[in-house]
């Protein structure tokens, strides 16, 4: 998209510059494809300008970003052993988080997604990463796994320049409010809807 | 997106496997963002399948995709290097086409978006590569530049197992007809709209 100008210049008392670093909050959500994907091809931007990017995954099974996972691992190694780019962490719910001392129960996914906000939230104090994916979290959030109100509060409050991106349908209208940016991803037309099963490379 | 079962099984004579591995060709359209920022994410899942991928941007100034091309040119050469992932070939129309013997008037986009289609059309022809990326490719079909009958029959016709991913607004019905997969990507919020100008990682 091109970059254009402003359609308005607020009365803030920022320079351009102070307001063009400005942290952004986004969301992906609607119930087309590209939400995850455009999400970490941002992340894919990000390690270019040498940023520090953590994925999270709110999913049980994540067999359909395999590939982006690879690739931005492979990139993290990248920069360990060239100092091109930026360090990538990826981090999966599935079978418990990389970080947890012991493995929790498989089937506790309330209790998984809740820690793993709260990992989040110490990150977030922390200043830990210039770039958050938090994929499809909206989901533990409508389930009631991970409070409302408190991810907005902690959003809204987060210290220096973090940016975050969150994903996934049903996104709540708290959080949008929240949010700098905002996409909708919507279905037009699907192969699945003819009969076409998901595939390599394009699926995962 | 969960990869779920086919709300409809096709009867079209064709295994469960052979349905899977058919060549898609997918539309991101609409006026928000992410359009390409996806669009170059399956090109990160296509690069760890080992595919042959090439991207061909249609707009003048590519700024804002400077992080994505750095990054798949640099994942092209580690595959060069090691045997990781697969090729990448990324083009410009910008001034003059990078294959173009050459460099034709800078401000002849009609020609030069003409010129475009043509190469695409003999590597199509050739089946050179497994994903094509024709990033902003709806509008030289929008202003005349490229006869989109001629695009869509030879899409349609297009031999192998070729995927192609175009992005860009006011795609015509008749892309969409013939696209198997379409997404757009609507702005529900932006924050340029607030005053806030693009910014380094995120815009490009």
């Amino acid at each position: 998209m091109p970059q254009g100008q402003p359609l308005t210049v607020p009365d803030d008392g920022l320079t351009t510059r102070q307001r063009r670093n400005r942290p952004l909050l986004m969301v992906h959500t609607g119930d087309g494809k590209g939400k995850s994907t455009a999400a970490f091809g941002l992340a894919l931007r990000g390690w270019n300008q040498g940023w520090n990017i953590g994925v999270f995954q709110f999913v049980k099974s994540a067999k359909w970003s395999v590939g982006e996972q690879t690739v931005l691992e492979r990139l993290g190694k990248l920069h360990d052993a060239t100092g091109e780019g930026g360090p990538v962490e990826w981090h999966k719910m599935g079978s418990g988080w990389s970080w947890a001392k012991k493995q929790g129960d498989d089937d506790d996914h309330a209790l998984a997604a809740a820690e793993g906000w709260q990992e989040i939230k110490r990150r977030l104090a922390a200043e830990a990463h210039d770039l958050y994916v938090l994929d499809e979290f909206t989901y533990p959030i409508v389930w009631g796994w991970v409070d409302l109100d408190d991810v907005v509060t902690t959003l809204r409050g987060r210290p220096g320049r973090q940016h975050v991106v969150i994903t996934g349908r049903r996104a709540a209208p708290e959080l949008l409010e929240a949010a700098d940016l905002v996409t909708e991803m919507t279905k037009v037309k699907h192969p699945m809807d003819a009969g076409q099963k998901g595939q390599r490379g394009i699926e995962w």
